[in-house]
Order: structure tokens, then sequence, then C-alpha cells
């Protein structure tokens, strides 16, 4: 059994984002050298969220909204969370709606996606140095 | 380490639809010959799901009715990826809160479940071909 | 490859509650003698969850208050699994919610965390004995 481990670090520049990292994601799987395993990418942060969905602009701007209207971020005194002085309590709610990780087959050497899946880091309490990691076991 | 993959079709004659696909998916561990390993279930569509639950008619009703609540289908110009002319954007909310995967043990070459645990496929966009994927891997 | 199994069985005495089983994930993955791979920890009942998040308190009273306005528990016959003579449907809904499962990395013989991941239990219909099943594999 062969492994590889890899961690992918992001930055953004709102509290909100959405970023396709599927070609990375298979970047570190061709680096592995793994031709048939799975692969584990899960943030390592409780505020974010590794999901796969579709790269459409207007879906992206739908998930943002449903989430706030489940999960809102003001009032911040509605949440006691925020009572230790944060106020992302809405990022822990909103990140358990999203998922904290995805688990795909490796075939062939390729993620063994269907034709519409990207895989995406989706962060709610952005603006400051966050992590996804993955880890692929196989052969 | 041994790998096994299949695929599952389905084409439902309804919008959404909850399908028990357990023994399919016991099916392919036993083509498999592995014993002891890892088994990935997950939907190839954006607008669909795979998930655990018990196989019991009356919360398949409450699932569908809560989900309906939680992101509702109509009307369709409450979605931004609905201006792209499709009208499946509640398909992809829902699809969030069921899940794309499920990753299950095997023991002893069968499903290690607990007493009610039973694999489903859930359609939100049917009336079409749809598949799910059946990664395998262990020994 | 080595593969290694073990149950953690809870008896609650809410009907509600969460618990950090961090320790004791840690632990199997010690006596499996596993140091890269893949590890699953999921609820083996279908009206629990094993879930990631912060080990803090008011968020975890935030994730109760919010889990009961998405999924209330009463009025019972609102829902029609509880037709069966059951009370638990927002159970199930509030476990789809949260997650039947985690898959953590393994690295170096331990699980591989940000700063902040801790492992929990969610009950959602306790007060009788449950069980959640960890699998790791690798090796």
């Amino acid at each position: 059994m062969k492994h590889h481990r890899e961690e992918l670090w992001f930055h953004t520049s709102t509290r909100r984002a959405f970023i396709n990292i599927t070609s990375q994601v298979q970047a570190a799987i061709a680096k592995s050298g793994i031709r048939e395993g799975l692969c584990l990418v899960n943030a390592m942060h409780i505020s974010a969220s590794v999901f796969i969905n579709d790269d459409e602009r207007g879906l992206h701007q739908d998930l943002d909204r449903w989430l706030e209207g489940l999960a809102p971020h003001a009032p911040i005194d509605q949440y006691r969370h925020n009572d230790t002085g944060e106020d992302n309590a809405d990022a822990h709610l909103k990140r358990t709606i999203m998922g904290r990780e995805v688990v795909v087959a490796i075939t062939a050497g390729e993620l063994d996606f269907g034709p519409w899946e990207q895989i995406f880091y989706g962060e709610f309490d952005g603006r400051r140095k966050k992590r996804v990691l993955v880890k692929i076991i196989g052969e």
C-alpha cells in the first residue's frame, strides 16, 4: 500500500468564498503515483468545508444565500459560541450543512468522477490562512 | 491491496425517489472478494445523493416533505442557477443536506452495519439515467 | 495492508447529547499499530451521528437549538414515521444534518488534525445503549 499527504493553503479576502480545488487534488494524485485507491480531502478548520458540486456561479450564489437563511451571521449575540469573543458561530453551522470532507475514488490514476463533479473549498470565516488536507492511500 | 469498481444505474419515473441499494452494494462486495476494507458509495451526479437511514416508508415521506421545506422547488425563479435554463437548483440544495456519499466498513466480507442501517440512492432530479459509483479497497 | 475494528458503546441519560470521543479513537489507532491510513468512525444507529467540530460548550448549545429549529421534536404527530409508534422522527432528521460518519487521515500513527478538530458522538434519541464503529485500514 502506498500513501501520500499534502496540505493546500488558502487565504481568502472575503469572509465567505467557494474555491474550485479539483486540479490541485488531481495534481496531488499524480504526484502520489497511486493508480487505484481512495482520496480523502478535508478542511482542517471547523469553520470551513470541502464539498462536491457544480462549478456554476449562479448555484454558488444560491448556496450562499440559502446557508445565510439557514444559519444567519447576524445578530451575532444570538449564538452562545460568540459569547467567547468570536463572531463565527454561523460559520460552524454553515460548514455543518456543507460537510467537512469528501472521499473520492481514484481509478487508473484519475479522480473517478461523474460529468459535473468538481471539488470545492468552502470558506465561511476567511480573511486568514487556513488549510485543507489531502490524504491518499492505494497502490 | 485489492480494489474493485462498479457502477449502478438508475432511471426513476418521478422527479424525486429513494431507492434501497443495500443488496446491490453487498453484491459488489461479494464480487470483489474483499474481506476487510472500506467501501465508498457515491452519487456521480450533483443533484442526487447516497445516504444511510431506515427503510421505513413514513420516514421517507418525512424526509421528502422536510427537504421540500428547507429547499423548495418552486418558484423556480428564486434561484440564480435556474437562470441558466435549468429548473433543478433545489435538487442541488437537497442533495447537499442528504450528502453525496457514504463510506462503509467491510468486515468478514460483509457490510459492517448496525441493526437498521440501509443504503439509499436519493434522487432529486430524476426521469433520466444517472449513476452511482461503488469503489472498494481492502484485502 | 493492516486492518482494525472496534466498537464504542454509549448510554446517555438524556435524549440528546454530544460526547467527545477523540481520545477513544486515538486509542484505537494506537492499538491497531497502523501508522499511515484512513480511519472511518460511524454511528451504527440511524438516529445518532459522528461529526467533527469544536469542543466548546456554547457551540454545542447553538447546535442543539439550531437542530431543534430545523427539525423540531414536537408535535410528534407531524411526522409519518411516528405513526409506527416511535417518537424519534426528528432524531433521524437531526442526524441527517450532522452526518453519519467521519473519515480521518492517520499520519505517523496519529489523527492528522487541524488545531481545533475534535470527534464527537451526537446522540439524538438516547437513554439506551448505542454503538459507534471504528474501522481502520493502512499499514
